[in-house]
């Protein structure tokens, strides 16, 4: 099978650029701002019991952050929060929506060098006007011949999106750093998954299990690595 | 030229379900909650300046208004509003969230008749989960042969949307009530639109010019009158 047909879907956050080093940073501003009424281990736990008991609601993304945020501060507050501490839950909202987009290591060159020679898509999920702005920033946007944004990232989406782009499976591959959102649905559809981890991953991201699917999963170091990896297929 | 060529794309809120209703009657609480600091007209003004600011960062749907309107309350309180009262606005958003959709009467008819014999699209703005979960509650889903969510309806927008279906302008018609977002970029593409007034319309949408395009611009009383005009349509 030509090496050419292969189509490489990237997936964004934190494997194109930093994100959640971003929301970490934020979650220790909003621990600091309750600390005078929960340790941080509580705090951590109800923000994160707030953010999954919301998440069919609000979906994925900084605007379901922020308003999870607010929430958990009312509560563990026993409403004595302030309107002032809540503006400041809004302002690191929107510090976050504003940031620059930060590349991780050997992103640019990878994706400038793959995108001629294969189809490239992105493929993400979160709040749809922050994702393309990110993706605007990030100057990349012309190596992709298509751009997804999704609700979430599951078997039937990644389905879809095959479907629509008419796309085999088996000529699919997927390069992520979430072994839930990005390699595991993709695997059981027959397509191929190169995990590439990130130094933080989101509680709500995490998987015990490593997939078994020889000559199908690969795990990489660092993008740098993907390059090689799809020129060295051989279907 | 066949009649059953003529692609249509249909808009969502308050086209084919109730939107700016449910919005009205969460207008009429917040201004209630916030009477004792100003008045209706002033909690209207200021809250309408804050999504416009707002409206870039935040993009369109229920969370980013939600967000103004904490945002809003704080301010016209002059940090007086309670924790209590900014929950009371976390759960007007998540009542509009969990609303029921109300399909506009019409719709379902027009929708089945239409789709079997011509292309059906869906395109609108908002929140991606809310605008999929309302979609899928409005049990219309089937219809569509592909739907769009999109950050902003411009004439970039459906210039892509048209590209990515190979759909030829003069052959797409767009139905909407919103002749800023459903009209007036699909006539500068060379398109048709059927503009459908809904009875309240949000004042980041109002324009004042009605579009001057004979044979290519309809003005509707009723969705129940889509289909006959597309039948009667003879390019």
């Amino acid at each position: 099978m030509p090496r050419d047909l292969l189509t490489i879907g990237f997936d964004a956050d934190d494997t194109l650029w930093h994100n959640e080093t971003i929301f970490e940073r934020v979650h220790e501003r909003f621990r600091a701002l309750l600390a005078r009424y929960h340790d941080t281990a509580t705090v951590d736990r109800t923000l994160f019991a707030t953010e999954m008991r919301n998440l069919e609601l609000y979906g994925y993304g900084v605007k379901a952050f922020m308003l999870s945020s607010i929430e958990t501060a009312i509560a563990l507050s026993g409403g004595q929060i302030s309107a002032a501490e809540i503006q400041q839950v809004l302002d690191l909202g929107r510090e976050m929506l504003e940031h620059p987009v930060e590349l991780l290591d050997g992103v640019a060159e990878t994706v400038a060098l793959l995108a001629p020679r294969h189809r490239v898509l992105l493929i993400t999920k979160g709040d749809l006007r922050d994702q393309e702005r990110k993706l605007e920033k990030s100057g990349l946007a012309a190596h992709f011949s298509a751009v997804e944004i999704v609700s979430e990232k599951n078997e039937a989406t990644y389905a879809a999106i095959l479907r629509r782009h008419a796309i085999e499976p088996r000529r699919f591959l997927m390069a992520g750093n979430s072994l839930k959102s990005d390699i595991q649905p993709v695997l059981a559809l027959g397509g191929l998954g190169a995990y590439i981890p990130y130094h933080l991953t989101w509680a709500a991201e995490r998987v015990d299990q490593v997939p078994d699917a020889p000559g199908r999963f690969f795990t990489l170091t660092s993008v740098r690595e993907l390059a090689p990896l799809v020129e060295g297929w051989d279907g």
